[in-house]
């Protein structure tokens, strides 16, 4: 049984797993009134890494709350686009990092309104310092644990919409809040699944929309060289909540910002 | 001004953002009576650690926690040793990842009976499955990012005191709740404090406790094989409530245990 936790009403147990060890992982849902953008990628994820965390989590229950929160919360944002977040916890217990005998997870619910959009015209990013460091165990899973990405935003100076990632070898992984899509030539690139510390349902999203819709697109590393390679076209920051946002200036240079990834693939279709 | 919270009568604000992102770091200290075994080098590694991460601490006031909780606790255990634990949070609020304007830490401070205590004449351990990744900015803090240890332990089976984590090279670095100390010949080895997720307070006191007893220390990368060169004499495993701890079968497969750190160096002596 799934025990649902309020967080505008209700605190949370101190012996959560959650807070001692970030024992759990989270979705973060863009609503529009009581519909969710992306809701069955948003469930298909949560309940797979889930599973691969071994927290035991029954999908007709998280879908449950994703309606209970549009019904109880939808009339305070006034008809502006908010955002749902789903923390699921292994729960209390344990002796240490030791599982509990009974495992009791925790949904934690809380919303705040949409953060400001960034200009269509595109937004400046830059390369983080802070490495990113990805066990191929938890590689994509949206967990609690998160250090990484609060020490890279650490870095921001105001004038950033966004922080990319490095791995060790200084490939382009991810931004602290978003997944990277690269234009080069007719191909599309997004680095690989397996070197993600977060795989986003956007991307996941965008990935299914652009092979159906006749683009190749390829799971390969990206090096930040590539920004500068005859044939790039464009780099696109997305997630589930600010969609798809184009690359203005990267590092402090111009880049091409023409191949509407947000004409091809319309997130907001997908609300249900 | 530190936010104590006591979680033997309070919950946590859902909005904290060691639940929400690991965003904080942990000890887990061995107390007798209302005195800490290791108590300045807890306060040291804590103070030092919260300064990596950017979280503003004064060590009075950790240190005063400390004394508070002999004061409240120490009746309850009738004359046993327990464990306290403190956890240090960045506190609530701030946009996603990005840090709050204000930064207002949370210690939260619970207690619990000592665990059960090895046999002197050593333990089974044996080797996780699971990878070890340690980020090199990150490397040695006691953070709330513990999933690693988390999803090593679901692989006890009820046979091994501890599962040994080793990196994608293979070497062995750490338990899921201890440090390493190898004996061979004359010299005494450690991992290096740069390639482990925890250095543990325990860990930095046998370094200075052998250097300061004449023995010869280094941090040194620990590759398996070193069980069963010649010259092999013992494998310890460390931590700061069980203390040290002799390696009786490691893998299946007997170890000599007769080098006696334990009797090199006694944590107990640093009671404050």
């Amino acid at each position: 049984m799934l025990n649902v936790i309020r967080a505008d009403s209700s605190d949370i147990p101190a012996a959560d797993r959650g807070l001692a060890y970030g024992d759990g992982l989270f979705e973060t849902i863009r609503m529009r009134g009581r519909q969710a953008v992306l809701r069955r990628l948003h469930l298909d994820r949560m309940v797979a890494d889930a599973a691969r965390l071994g927290i035991p989590v029954d999908r007709r229950d998280l879908d449950a709350a994703i309606t209970q929160a549009g019904f109880d919360y939808e009339s305070g944002f006034e008809g502006f686009d908010w955002v749902l977040k789903l923390i699921l916890t292994r729960g209390n217990g344990g002796r240490g990092y030791r599982l509990p005998e009974i495992c009791q997870p925790h949904l934690i619910v809380s919303v705040s309104a949409m953060p400001a959009l960034p200009d269509n015209g595109g937004v400046v990013a830059d390369c983080s310092r802070f490495p990113l460091t990805v066990n191929p165990q938890l590689a994509g899973i949206k967990t609690l644990n998160r250090l990484e990405q609060v020490m890279a935003s650490r870095e921001f100076t105001g004038k950033e919409f966004e922080l990319i990632m490095r791995d060790s070898a200084g490939n382009l992984v991810e931004g602290t809040r978003t997944n990277l899509f690269v234009r080069h030539g007719d191909k599309w690139l997004t680095p690989p699944a397996g070197s993600l510390a977060v795989a986003g349902v956007m991307r996941k999203y965008l990935i299914d929309c652009l092979r159906e819709t006749g683009h190749e697109i390829r799971e390969e590393t990206v090096p930040p060289s590539i920004l500068s390679l005859p044939g790039f076209r464009g780099l696109y920051l997305t997630n589930s909540v600010v969609g798809i946002v184009p690359v203005r200036i990267m590092s402090g240079v111009d880049l091409p910002v023409d191949c509407g990834l947000e004409t091809i693939c319309d997130p907001l279709q997908t609300l249900e």
